[in-house]
C-alpha cells in the first residue's frame, strides 16, 4: 500500500501499554515511520498484568477460536523475545516453565474435571495428576490439594520488563515515543488521518492505531459506532518476595517452580513465581468503572485464596499491592484489525490476555501496516462483529460512519 | 540541681520516637538546654503505632500498676496536646471517642467476662453492652458480636502528626535536633557524660537520656548490666481509608465512631478510626529480632480478623501497610527512671503503650533533670526490678557497674 505523502509520518498509535509498543516496534522493524503516544507507557493494565502465558485459561471463558489466537502468540514467544533481547539487550524474565492447574476441594476438582473436557475438545492433552503428583511436581502445595492438570508448554513473562524492552527496541528500531495524552482523533475526507495531542500540536499519520485499552472506547473525535465496546475490569494483584533466608534454605525464587493455578471453593487465583524470588498473587475481577483503588477486600481475597494453595506465602514480604484496568469486550476476545473507519487500526480488548497476545497482534497489525492485506487471523476478531448484537446502533453505525 | 559547666548542654536525649521528643520538649519548656538526637525522629515504632489511648488494654498484659500509670497519663493527655497544639498550631488527631471492646464468639465472651473482672479489681467499672447495643453503638459492626465492653473516657491520637507537632513544639522551646545516630556513649569518672555522633563529634551533657526503644538494649559504651532489657516485638498494621462515596452516604470517617477492639476465635484485633477517614487495623505481634518485612501473613491475619467483626472493611482502600518494632521488656511494662550509671536515665521499654505513656513519661523525666528528685510514680518501673530475676547478671552488674 502506498503511503500517503501528506502525512508527517506512517503509523501513529494511541496507546504505549504491551500492545501499542509491540506493534510500533514490529512496524518500525518493516521500516516504517512509527509515532506512539502515551502519558506514560507500560503504567496502564501492562503496570498490574501478571504476565502468565497460558493459552488454555482464557479458553474457558471464551471459545475455541481465542485459545487458538493464544497458542499462535505463546509460539511466537520465544523467538519475540530473543529478538528483543538481541536488539536491546534486556531480559524480560520470560520463563517457560509450564503451568499447573490445581483443585482443592471436590467441586474444584469437578470444575478441573470440566476444563480437562473442554481443553480435549481442542486438542490439547493435559497431563492429569493426582494430588500427591501435584505435591511431588510443587512441594509447597497444601496437602489438600486434590489434583491438578499440567501445561508444560505454558510460560511467563515480566510483564514491567517486557514493557521497558519494547518500548526501548522500538525506540532502537526508529520509533518515536511521545509522552503525552491524545485529546482527539482527527478525521479528513472520511478517513481516520492523525490525533490531537494534549500540547495542542496535531500528529498526522496514513495509519492510526488505537491501541489504548479500556480508554479507547471514550476516545473523542470518533463517529459514533467506531469506537471499540470496551470496557474497564479492574484487577488487583499484591506482588509478594521470597526472602535471603528462604532461598538459603534451598526453596525456589518465589517458592513455587512453575505458575500455579487454581480454584479454592469455586473462586479462582493464580502464583506467578520469577527467577528474582517475585511472586505475583492475582487477580480480582471487578466492574467499578475506571476505579484503580486497592481495597482491603480484595487483598483479603487473594491472600485468602492463595494461602489455601500454598500456606508458605504467609511468610513471603508484601513488596506491592497495585490494580489496572483491563480493556474488557462483551465476548472476552480481542477486537484486532481495521475498523469501518478507514484509516483507522484497532488494537484493543485483549482483556486478561494482552501480555500473552502481545507477539500475534503486533505480527499481524504491521503486517497489515505495510502490506495493507487484513490478516486471515483477525477474522474472529474484527470489529464488526459485535453489530449483529444490536441492529439500532448498527443503524447508527451507517448513518454516521463517516467522519462528522 | 546544679548543672556540671563542663558539659555543652544539659540534657542529651538519644532517640527522637514520641517518647525522647516529648521528653526534650517538656525538659526544654523548664528552662534546660536540650539535644535530642535520631537519625529519624518518629520513623521507629512511633511510625507503625496506632495511637490508641486505652490504659486498660494493657493492664491485661501487665498489672495493676501499668494501668495506673496509663491512666494517669491518659488524665495528662488533653493538657498535653492542647499545650502542643498551642505551642505548635499543629493538630494530632486527638479524639477521646471512647473504646469499645467486644465478643465475637461464646469464647471470646467468656474472655470478655474476664477482662471485665480484671477491671473491676482495678476499680473501673465499664458499661457493658449486648450484641444489640454494641451495634446501635457502631452499626458498621458484624451482627454476630455477642457483647461488648464501653469505656467512654479513652481516646486516639495520630502518632505521626503527634511525632510531627513534638519536633516542632521542642525547637521552639529551644531544644536542638540532631539527625545523626549515636555510636557510643561516653562515660567519664563513673558517670555517663555524653555521645558520640556518626559523624565522630561529641555530645557533651549532664544528663544522658537513654529513650532508643528496643535499640537501647544494644547502645554501646554502656557498662555491662546497665543497658535496659529490651527486645524488638514487631508489629503489622494497615492503614485503611473511607473514600468520598463512603462519606456522602453518612458512614463516619473510618467507618467507625470510636476505637473497636476485640478478639476474634481468640485472635486479638483493634480498629481506630480518625476525622480524616482513616482506619487503622492492628496489629501483629511477633517475635523476630529486627526484621520490618510486612508481610503476607501478617496482612491475611489482621484483614481476617477487622472484616470478621467489621465486614465493611472490604470496601476500604488500603492505604498502607508497614511494621514497626516496639521495644517489649520482660514484664511488658515500661523502665524509667535513672539507671545504676550515674548520669544515665532510662526511657524506654514502653511496648505497646508508648503513645499513651508519653505525656507521664515527659512529665517525670523532665521533672527529674530539672529538680534531681525521682518521681514516685516511677518506684515499679525502675531498671534495677529485674536483677531479682537473674542473680548472676546482678553479679556482674556489680563487678562492672563503673565505668570501663
Amino acid at each position: 500500500m502506498s503511503v500517503n505523502s501528506q502525512a508527517e509520518t506512517d503509523v501513529l498509535i494511541i496507546g504505549g501499554g504491551v500492545i501499542g509498543l509491540a506493534i510500533g516496534w514490529r512496524a518500525a522493524q518493516q521500516g516504517l515511520r512509527v509515532v506512539i503516544v502515551d502519558p506514560g507507557p507500560g503504567l496502564g493494565a501492562t503496570n498490574a498484568a501478571a504476565g502468565m502465558l497460558t493459552p488454555i485459561a482464557e479458553a474457558a471463558y471464551a471459545e475455541r477460536k481465542i485459545f487458538a489466537l493464544g497458542q499462535d502468540s505463546l509460539r511466537r514467544y520465544p523467538g519475540f523475545v530473543a529478538d528483543l533481547q538481541r536488539s536491546t539487550g534486556l531480559s524480560v524474565g520470560f520463563r517457560q516453565s509450564g503451568t499447573l492447574q490445581v483443585a482443592y476441594d471436590s467441586d474444584d476438582l469437578a470444575m478441573l474435571a470440566e476444563t480437562r473436557q473442554l481443553q480435549e475438545t481442542f486438542g490439547v492433552h493435559l497431563q492429569q495428576l493426582s494430588g500427591r503428583e501435584c505435591r511431588d511436581a510443587e512441594p509447597m502445595l497444601d496437602p489438600s490439594v486434590r489434583g491438578g492438570l499440567l501445561a508444560t508448554e505454558d510460560g511467563s513473562v515480566d510483564p514491567r520488563l517486557l514493557a521497558t524492552a519494547l518500548q526501548a527496541a522500538a525506540q532502537r528500531a526508529g520509533a518515536r515515543l511521545v509522552r503525552q495524552r491524545v485529546t482527539e482523533v482527527i478525521c479528513a475526507a472520511g478517513r481516520a488521518s492523525g490525533g490531537r495531542l494534549a500540547d495542542g500540536s496535531v500528529a498526522l499519520a496514513h495509519w492510526i492505531v488505537l491501541a489504548a485499552g479500556w480508554q479507547s472506547a471514550s476516545m473523542p473525535g470518533l463517529p459514533a459506532g467506531i469506537a471499540p465496546p470496551v470496557r474497564p475490569v479492574k484487577g488487583q494483584i499484591i506482588r509478594l518476595r521470597t526472602n535471603a533466608t528462604m532461598t538459603a534454605a534451598g526453596l525456589p525464587p518465589g517458592l513455587l517452580r512453575r505458575t500455579v493455578r487454581g480454584t479454592v471453593h469455586g473462586s479462582g487465583v493464580y502464583l506467578v513465581p520469577r527467577e528474582t524470588g517475585e511472586l505475583v498473587v492475582g487477580a480480582t475481577q471487578e466492574e467499578l468503572g475506571p476505579d484503580t483503588a486497592v481495597t482491603a477486600g480484595g487483598m483479603w481475597q487473594l491472600l485468602r485464596d492463595a494461602r489455601t494453595l500454598v500456606p508458605g506465602i504467609t511468610e513471603l514480604e508484601l513488596a506491592e499491592a497495585v490494580a489496572g484496568l483491563r480493556p474488557g469486550t462483551p465476548d472476552n476476545a480481542p477486537i484486532i484489525g481495521l475498523s469501518e473507519l478507514p484509516g483507522l487500526v484497532l488494537a484493543t480488548g485483549h482483556f486478561r490476555a494482552g501480555v500473552l497476545l502481545a507477539p500475534v497482534t503486533a505480527d499481524t497489525v504491521a503486517g497489515f501496516l505495510r502490506t495493507g492485506m487484513p490478516d486471515p487471523l483477525w477474522g474472529a476478531f474484527a470489529a464488526g462483529r459485535y453489530r449483529v448484537h444490536s441492529q439500532a446502533a448498527a443503524q447508527t453505525l451507517e448513518e454516521e460512519a463517516a467522519c462528522r
